[in-house]
């Protein structure tokens, strides 16, 4: 009888480990953002402070998601615009203080912009703002959020790496790799690549960099997907890719720190 | 008699289609590019119209660069600024008077800057000046230049790909590979390392798209250099460093069209 309570209790234990338990997620309002938002609160443990970040929680666009917020009080919806670091800097105080001691378990940097075009055809302007939303705007978040990652290792006690202890997905594609350029005269979207790239390095850099603190850095390829992004003739739709990522995260330890994998898990080369 | 003429007729043309005739390097007035200027004017076939740009040529920094242009008259001395879109274009319509319909053979994007920290330490202007010079500065001005490339594939006639035809050779780092990324605690340069894979993607993407127009781009690595930027404590010299980069440049065919190199020609992995 002993043994079956400590068996149970034991049960309980790894499950409550199992998950994250503070989790943000940016582009939150629609596409893979909003999906991770559904199958995160729809798990048979849900996670219990959810901050579905996006850049305009009171427009037209967060519509699904303030739907989604008002039925599940887990939902915290909360404003960032990743080119604006002052709404990543407020976001940063706001989560702050709703976690506490706790920290953040799980950040994942999900929103960004995938302009068209070849070399000759992308401006100035569009490779600046595309660096800036799916570069800068990671760089910058994951330097704000580091403080309650950190807190987060403190209260967890736990060894190794997970990211029910501390860590940052960063969404990035096979577009990316310098090694799938096969593709390009099909999807020839220079800036978009050399963003992805730049993600791909800062993700190396931050994991190399913050091994010593104990929180893990990877970069997800979520497959092509049929969203706004992706498009009507993508291979799958999200809640396929969400689930591959979500059971690749769950999977995470130190040895994928740095890594970049797909939603199956493969590896992708750089 | 006729056999032997043939013979030397021969040599000399292959002697000629051994060098490009017109060239055109940024950052021009100290390290490496100021070392490739003295290179490729000391060959036994110097190269003809020598563009050595610059983004103060009247200042102190450029004066080895003057003295050495008043000495030569294949240099023109061209003002060239990475980071300003408008004397990219200056530049451009300066040399394509002085080049004409036989076009640019060869584009060295070698101006950059490296600077320090981790990614904690990087504010957003860092990042984003280090972006400005290393990548969005050689984009710009593979743009601009593409016309005196193009021009200069139409003039030479050869089939295949080489920089005696027209290529844009951009010298990247080994710090721009994310295999590379055990060197991060020794030189933690977050910008550099991230503007350095985004140059790499860059030079993909245009390698994958212009290759149609017979037009090569590769990466080149210097090694560890002795200048500015590489400090004294560095691995090699410039003189060591640049001859391995002009025999690689020299050897470059189209199957080297979008590859990453270093300065002895070996493959480095992205
Ligand atoms: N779909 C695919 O096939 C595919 C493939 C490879 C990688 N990815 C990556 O997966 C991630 C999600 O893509 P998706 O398919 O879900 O794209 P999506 O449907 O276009 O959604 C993009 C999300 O990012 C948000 N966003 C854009 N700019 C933002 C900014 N400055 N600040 C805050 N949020 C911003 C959008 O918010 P708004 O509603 O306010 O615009 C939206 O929530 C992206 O990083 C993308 O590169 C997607
Ligand atoms: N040295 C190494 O160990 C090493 C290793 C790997 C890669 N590299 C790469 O090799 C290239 C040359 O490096 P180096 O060692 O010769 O560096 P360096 O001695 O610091 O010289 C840098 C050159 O770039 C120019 N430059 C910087 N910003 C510019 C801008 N906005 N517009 C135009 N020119 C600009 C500088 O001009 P000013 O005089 O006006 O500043 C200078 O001529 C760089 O791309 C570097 O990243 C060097």
């Amino acid at each position: 009888m002993q043994e079956l309570r400590q068996g149970i209790v034991l049960t309980e234990a790894v499950e409550m480990a199992a998950q994250p338990v503070s989790v943000l997620i940016t582009g939150a309002n629609r596409g893979l953002g909003l999906e991770m938002v559904r199958q995160m609160l729809e798990a048979p443990c849900p996670v219990r402070k959810l901050f579905a970040c996006c850049r305009d929680p009171d427009g037209p666009r967060a519509e699904a998601l303030q739907t989604l917020a008002k039925k599940n009080p887990n939902i915290s919806v909360v404003r960032l615009d990743a080119t604006d670091l002052c709404s990543i800097k407020l976001c940063a105080q706001q989560v702050g203080s709703l976690v506490g001691t706790g920290g953040l378990n799980l950040l994942i940097n999900n929103a960004g912009i995938a302009p068209k075009g070849t070399v000759q055809e992308t401006s100035p302007e569009d490779m600046q703002h595309c660096f800036n939303t799916n570069v800068m705007g990671p760089m910058n978040i994951i330097k704000e959020f580091l403080p309650h990652l950190r807190d987060a290792v403190k209260a967890s006690g736990m060894p190794g790496m997970s990211i029910n202890k501390a860590a940052v997905v960063s969404i990035s594609s096979l577009l990316g790799s310098m090694e799938a350029l096969h593709s390009y005269a099909f999807f020839p979207a220079a800036s978009y690549r050399i963003s992805k790239a730049g993600l791909n390095m800062l993700t190396v850099c931050a994991a190399e960099e913050l091994k010593k603190d104990e929180i893990l850095f990877c970069v997800l390829h979520p497959g092509w997907v049929r969203t706004d992004m992706g498009g009507e003739e993508a291979d799958i739709d999200p809640p396929e890719s969400v689930q591959g990522m979500l059971s690749v995260m769950a999977s995470l330890t130190e040895k994928q720190n740095g890594a970049f994998l797909d939603y199956k898990g493969q590896s992708i080369p750089w």
